[in-house]
């Protein structure tokens, strides 16, 4: 049997990041560019003002204070968005917006503040500046051909304004892979419909859909699959059309699964069945050319870490992320916890900060049946194959399943 | 001037919760639920059976081993979705399938793997079972009227998963804001237009949409307002029909500032204007009702600062989040870094772990000019206000901006 680590070579063997698409710089938020963007202009494209005061020489407001100010004859003043027509010549001083183009013979901004004027002809200068403060540079920010953003960048807000600067409009970024997910059973009921007594309530498709949407991918939530060939083959063929098919249930070894049989049937190269994890163990993954398939256990819990632990970094790594795991930190166990020996055994366990470390609070109830569990849970601890126990005090490595935003208790400024 | 922390407090008193729109399961990922979910039904609605295999009764397979099997009827198969209509009676057994209902009679399930037939009459069992063994019991997971997902909740796929098997399948939700976004300058000119050589790009439209995307909520970016008072007044009637307006640019103290003026013409009541923090004190605040409004800087650093430390809590604050700001982290710098005495600065650093602990390398070039250090940054280090220079050496809390995946090499499992 395979183990978690070489189940997941497997797969990502078999996940090729997706092709290219051109987006605008509107919908790019998160996405993996595929191309390199280099600055088409300078930037800012001259000396400018950071602040709103006047241009002035240096050299004129040596020595000025409150109490001795320094007189200069205002020669103009120079707008954002239009360029200064004359120099500032020995003794004058040109009125600057931010962000306006510094006029030549000018090297420092005064700060409108530091000083004083009641006649529109005059300034007096009240501080004394040094040559170049309160200018930006031309070029600062960027020169002509620099580097902005690498190809396999994930694109965040600040890249977002860096692109366009550049200027651009539209990017070329990685595909999002579309996921087709599919439940299977016949002892399945759809949330809106009213479940006899004999039916599960099908949670699956909702719980994937949204870990689906929450990896940056697009989900398509197929009708149940029922329990027989037609009723599989028929959902198969049209999952096929997605990148990734996600089927939930019948891939254990009981005579009526008929997942593998039907998926084969519809060209689907099988590459493993099971996988040396709890939960998890019945855990099938195949391909049909570049698509890739998954068969997740039925069970609530089960399906969710499944998918956490194969699925999330394979759509990852189709969208073009190089970054495709969530972080694990080390975490104190608050208290005792059995697992499965023999097995890599990932624990529901809530992370709590406590000062500079983290504790992890096991769930009380591990039943791979208890969803309520995955909604309380924001971490996976890593249970070693060798241990039929974590004790209370022990040191784990948890996979963080959440950003875990902060309250205002928790944050220093 | 108003600290950091009293600024936050004026903007979050005046951010009340939106109200409340119904959303299918399928788009609630992330959303803050606005009412209490309880359990319609049982779940599971009897014991089942967790695994394929065989309901027994355990004490008939006392004693069984590969060498010494145990013999037993078979007395029907039982699928998933159909009850079961006889009894298991001492000697028989009931060939099930995962998921199916209990037989009564039965109270253990041998898994096929560990019996072996070649008869459909007569199973052998290899291995004893205790009582419970592979049963999932009635309720396990919820009883009618428990409390699922409380008021208040942000929703993950674990909490749509139990929503799902409430059944439920639409939720009421907290509406997200809509956020006007504003550029505003003579000097700017749009990305996707040829800037002329006295232009400067827009990009903060762009980047601030992203970081409005990114808390969750919906961007809508206007067209540059230019620096008169009909551009500004016809670009802010239109903004105020969002839940907030950004308006990038024109805070600052210069004559031709005109937002402060269209603002107070448009009905906004103005909170405060500056604030005792680096990038960002031009930070102008008001409220139109219980509209929020927001003057940044123009400056394309400092307004993605000053969104980050002021906008995006009133977002999710008024999205229903409780948890609002972002994880801070302590960290030791790599290299020593001036700050501006007397403010708070939020100086951009890189983040990166080094074993448990974090190490901060700061931007050389801190100019806020510069946008791709924003790019390249994934933290803000908090300078407080009494020093003028952060040491090598020094631990320092940082604010988090990243979720920071991992690669394969940072993941043990």
């Amino acid at each position: 049997m395979l183990s978690t680590i070489e189940a997941r070579e497997v797969i990502l063997k078999h996940a090729t990041p997706l092709g290219v698409e051109r987006v605008s710089i509107l919908e790019a938020l998160g996405r993996v560019i595929a191309e390199e963007v280099r600055a088409a202009r300078q930037q800012p494209p001259w000396d400018n003002s950071a602040m709103d005061g006047f241009a002035v020489r240096a050299a004129d407001a040596l020595g000025a204070s409150p109490g001795t100010p320094v007189r200069l004859r205002v020669a103009g003043e120079i707008m954002a968005g239009t360029m200064p027509s004359r120099a500032v010549m020995p003794g004058q001083a040109a009125r600057i917006m931010t962000g306006a183009p510094m006029p030549r013979g000018a090297d420092a901004v005064v700060r409108v503040e530091d000083t004083e004027s009641d006649d529109p002809e005059w300034v007096r200068i009240l501080k004394p500046v040094e040559p170049g403060r309160d200018v930006r540079r031309a070029g600062e920010d960027q020169e002509v051909g620099d580097l902005l953003v690498g190809a396999g960048t994930r694109l965040r807000p600040g890249e977002i304004g860096v692109i366009a600067g550049a200027p651009r409009a539209f990017v070329s970024v990685r595909r999002v892979p579309t996921v087709a997910v599919i439940a299977t059973g016949d002892e399945l009921a759809e949330p809106d419909t009213a479940p006899s007594s004999a039916q599960i309530v099908n949670t699956s498709s909702y719980s994937i859909a949204a870990m689906v949407r929450e990896a940056g991918a697009r989900a398509v939530v197929l009708p149940i699959a029922r329990d027989d060939r037609a009723s599989l083959d028929a959902v198969f063929a049209e999952a096929l059309h997605a990148d990734v098919v996600v089927s939930v249930g019948g891939v254990s070894v009981g005579e009526r699964d008929l997942v593998r049989e039907s998926l084969e049937a519809s060209g689907v190269t099988m590459r493993f069945w099971k996988v040396r994890v709890t939960p998890g163990k019945p855990l099938a993954f195949g391909t049909a050319g570049r698509k890739l398939v998954f068969g997740l256990p039925g069970n609530p819990v089960s399906c969710m870490v499944s998918f956490e632990l194969f699925v999330r970094p394979a759509l990852l790594k189709l969208a073009g992320h190089a970054r495709i795991f969530r972080r694990t930190l080390c975490a104190t166990m608050t208290a005792s916890v059995k697992k499965r020996k023999d097995y890599v055994h990932f624990l529901r366990v809530r992370l709590d900060r406590e000062g500079d470390r983290w504790l992890a609070t096991p769930m009380g109830q591990q039943g791979s049946g208890v969803l309520r569990s995955m909604a309380w849970a924001n971490g996976l601890a890593v249970g070693p194959r060798e241990m039929d126990r974590l004790e209370a005090g022990m040191e784990v490595q948890v996979i963080h399943l959440d950003d875990c935003w902060a309250t205002a208790e928790d944050r220093p400024v």
